[in-house]
């Protein structure tokens, strides 16, 4: 089945409001299997509104509006959908009785409130639609079927649109869709988009069920494969394969199959696990690898201190950078890095230590070092591996790529580090 | 002129991603003056996204698409308008070259990578169409005019996308635009949101032109006074009395009456004009506060050392907590606060120093500080104040309104500092 969403709402449209409804109910819908083709924006006024529904009814098996179903006189929703679908508003009784209610505990709670009239507005139900009670609010969702057309009209606040997809639209449309989807995600690090699709370019030639898709971010690569079958089990089994295959093209450079788990997160888990402290010493990010590993909850197990080392002094006092390196090299040099980095681990006692020293621009920089220059240290156990980056874009973007390129450096320090234990041991 | 947006990507139609970049060409779009009607999503399919091309170049005068201009297969937007225009796709030298010289950088500082030939399918441009270059990315934009459609194609992705429409298309749709906008920002911090709009409600209420309209951030508001009128100059003169009326109602809360400064800017310029030198010492934001103070270029003006006291021995070793204090009131309590504070002036040398400790969950917490509680310190010149917070939200919710108020409570010390001294000069 196809499902298509309509958004309702002139706040939208001026971009006074990001669009989260669009994106929970998209996913909601990928996740019962529905194929979605189309999603759609448009505002209070009851020409463009049917008229978007009409579109959406012929080439969509359901239809899914949200938004517009108020009180107010620019709440047109539900007037437009029953117009398209060719039916007459008439009053609910269970709706009115529960929209009392609801009113009454309103006011009760909120003294000096009064009931306005516009309120009734909301009991009034397309003919042969089904009412879904609001919990959170007064306006009902709208069930109608007609032919082989599902339209389902929710309310705009998402505090009253997620209970009530999550308790009685997802279970509805649950029945009515006899395929399931299942998806795996794999991530993958230190390798650029177009590097990845070049390597599985005849996976994605040849797909059809399963699919891959690919998602770049910042120093990663995401992959997701979606089947569809019968039932779940049926559907992860279709995966299987697939995952396997793109763990033996990209090895090492997977950090999690887990939908969930995010690059800092695999890294403190590494830490953790093999029980290596952190420091981190960082110059142009300030601070900002830190927070990014703090994010992770339980990060005080592997984290022992952060240095923002922003200025010469600084790094000379904390870290213990020599005042001849500055003066020769300067402070965005491989010697200098390598040295925060030791030092870092010195001072604090820590296994491991992390160091960032670049230029972010706008200003800085040198003939050699143009803005954009980034070195990346990681002492671990003794060893220091630097390395140097160009990263483009402002200094925001510089930033954000240099604090992803030092976790995937440190990882990448931790996984040598462990196999180099591990050949020791097998000698 | 009527504007429509069509954002394509399956990514969004999975919900995978939430459509942030159609918020901002929206609200990019009201302040040009130009009326959005209409936005649509749709996938990566050929098809489909001509059709949808299709419709929306015989309703509105600007269609803007975004997303799907990279280098793979999926890629079909730039295809799929050259289609509906009815223009072939040549190669365009100048974007060859561009993307030659941003790959050549690119693999100088991440060596081993190959440029794939895949990248060279972003040179083709339809026929006739100006390629407006992409600073921070591969794909170049596009701009068609054809009889009166404009058309402008647009990378996704944000740090692409945004620089590219503030440097470039906004300029260029400005002059296409008769009718003339023009507005003036005021930013308000440490009022919440509610008590802003009651403070301006009767302004609210009466107003037709200029408009004004709040944005709230975390610890902020932003006013936007906007005007229509023939040309700049008249607009400017209906909205300066608007804005001299907000600076009466909120005195020294508003930060900046400029668009573009950050609240981290304002406080940067502030400790810069007087000439005060700061330490930051964090514990459960890891770093983010000094993080956001190195964002503003110039940074280390005033920044003269950040540590991230994570574990309550760096609280002890580097900014000297007293074991007491840990012992008997905790790390999250005003005490430790004002210590960390006092410790961080202490240790650097700094005029002034700024602490954060508390419970960000999802873990820790206690009776009485629960998760959401944070002491936040600040010592300037010898007088230390602390303030203690109860922040509502998720672990990265809590930590950013800790950074944000703790940003406001620095710029509150320092104002009380600069008036003291004001008094003691004028006595």
């Amino acid at each position: 089945m196809t499902a298509e969403l309509i958004c309702v709402g002139t706040e939208l449209l001026l971009g006074n409001i990001v669009n989260t409804n669009g994106a929970y109910l998209a996913k909601k819908c990928a996740a019962l299997g529905l194929s979605m083709y189309h999603q759609s924006i448009v505002g209070d006024n009851d020409k463009r509104l049917e008229e978007t529904i009409r579109t959406a009814v012929k080439r969509s098996d359901v239809v899914i509006l949200c938004g517009g179903l108020g009180p107010t006189k620019d709440d047109l929703t539900k007037e437009a959908a029953a117009k398209v679908m060719g039916r007459e508003l008439k009053e609910d009784e269970h709706t009115r009785e529960r929209i009392q209610a609801y009113m009454d505990n309103y006011v009760k709670s909120h003294p000096g409130t009064k009931i306005t009239d516009n309120n009734w507005k909301q009991a009034l139900l397309p003919e042969g639609a089904v009412a879904v009670d609001n919990e959170n609010g007064t306006a009902p969702g709208i069930i109608m079927e007609e032919n082989k057309t599902i339209m389902i009209l929710l309310p705009g606040p998402p505090n009253e649109l997620i209970p009530m997809f999550e308790e009685k639209i997802y279970p509805y449309l649950r029945k009515k869709q006899p395929e399931v989807i299942a998806s795996e995600m794999v991530k993958v690090c230190g390798i650029g988009e177009s590097q990845v699709e070049t390597d599985i370019s005849d996976l994605i030639e040849k797909q059809s069920n399963p699919t891959i898709a690919t998602y770049a971010k910042t120093g990663e690569v995401h992959l997701r494969v979606t089947a569809k079958a019968e039932n779940e089990k049926a559907a992860r089994k279709l995966i299987k394969p697939y995952v396997r295959e793109l763990k033996v093209r990209f090895g090492a450079n997977i950090y999690t199959t887990d939908e969930d788990k995010s690059l800092e997160s695999a890294v403190v888990d590494l830490l953790r696990n093999q029980d290596i402290s952190l420091t981190t010493v960082e110059s142009c990010t300030g601070g900002a690898l830190s927070a990014r590993i703090v994010d992770v909850p339980g990060a005080s197990d592997v984290l022992k201190q952060g240095f923002v080392t922003y200025t010469n002094r600084a790094k000379r006092k904390y870290v213990m950078v020599k005042k001849s390196t500055l003066k020769e090299y300067g402070a965005v040099s491989e010697k200098c890095a390598k040295e925060m980095a030791k030092g870092g681990c010195f001072v604090t006692g820590s296994d491991a230590a992390i160091s960032i020293t670049g230029f972010a621009g706008p200003d800085g920089g040198t003939e050699q070092a143009p803005v954009g220059t980034v070195f990346i240290g990681c002492c671990l156990k003794g060893k220091t591996a630097v390395r140097e980056f160009h990263f483009g874009g402002d200094r925001s973007k510089i930033r954000e790529q240099a604090v992803t390129y030092a976790l995937i450096l440190l990882r990448e320090c931790i996984l040598e580090n462990f196999e180099r234990r591990n050949e020791e041991n097998t000698k």
